[in-house]
């Protein structure tokens, strides 16, 4: 789950989003398009790893790696596209934020697996 | 729930983890400390506001946003002395990912209200 990134300096796009509950109460197609947004991103050069959680309330953060802001114009050209195809893409959306920054700085620490003394299991 | 942040140059602070399941299945002290740390934050100087999300397999991603590098050094330096007098830090995360990026741009969009004409509500 986490994102294996290498050492900084790189890029991050950290969106928030608001989901909407469906008229119905269903997804809506959401989901499918979640999914096919990530395996685009992953296809991309540059791309170095996202994570992402969403709780309860629809209330979710992304954030997707990269190695240089040109890596991420070319990923969202080619997601501007192909969301242009999609129908009325704002109504999956109570509220978005796109957030676009340079990491400066990383730490990241994993609890060692039992018995794994290199700890990186 | 989105941070009403200003316009860029502004600092982040991105902090993904995985949540161990106590023991006992317990929450353990976490919300406590949790919502601790966030009070904590939003009275240093510098403070722009945080974004926050947690998903039922216990991944969460925080970012919080400040005025400057300065702002986040204070705020460290305050947090890991109160971090120190708890006991067993480590105990609620199976991994932690800490990044400090420098937002350099950003798109925020809400949903107008109904009725709302500014689309501000």
């Amino acid at each position: 789950m986490f994102a294996n990134t290498p050492e900084p300096p790189y890029w991050a796009v950290i969106f928030s989003s608001q989901r909407t509950t469906g008229d119905g109460g269903g997804d809506d197609g959401y989901g499918d398009m979640a999914a096919r947004m990530v395996q685009l991103a992953g296809e991309q050069p540059g791309f170095l790893g996202a994570e992402s959680a969403r709780d309860a309330d629809g209330f979710g953060i992304t954030v997707s790696y990269w190695a240089s802001e040109q890596a991420i114009a070319a990923w969202k050209a080619d997601a501007e596209h192909r969301l242009a195809q999609q129908q009325g893409f704002a109504r999956w959306y109570a509220g978005l934020a796109l957030r676009v920054a340079q990491v400066a700085r990383a730490k990241v620490w994993q609890r060692p697996e039992r018995g794994d003394a290199a700890g990186q299991g």
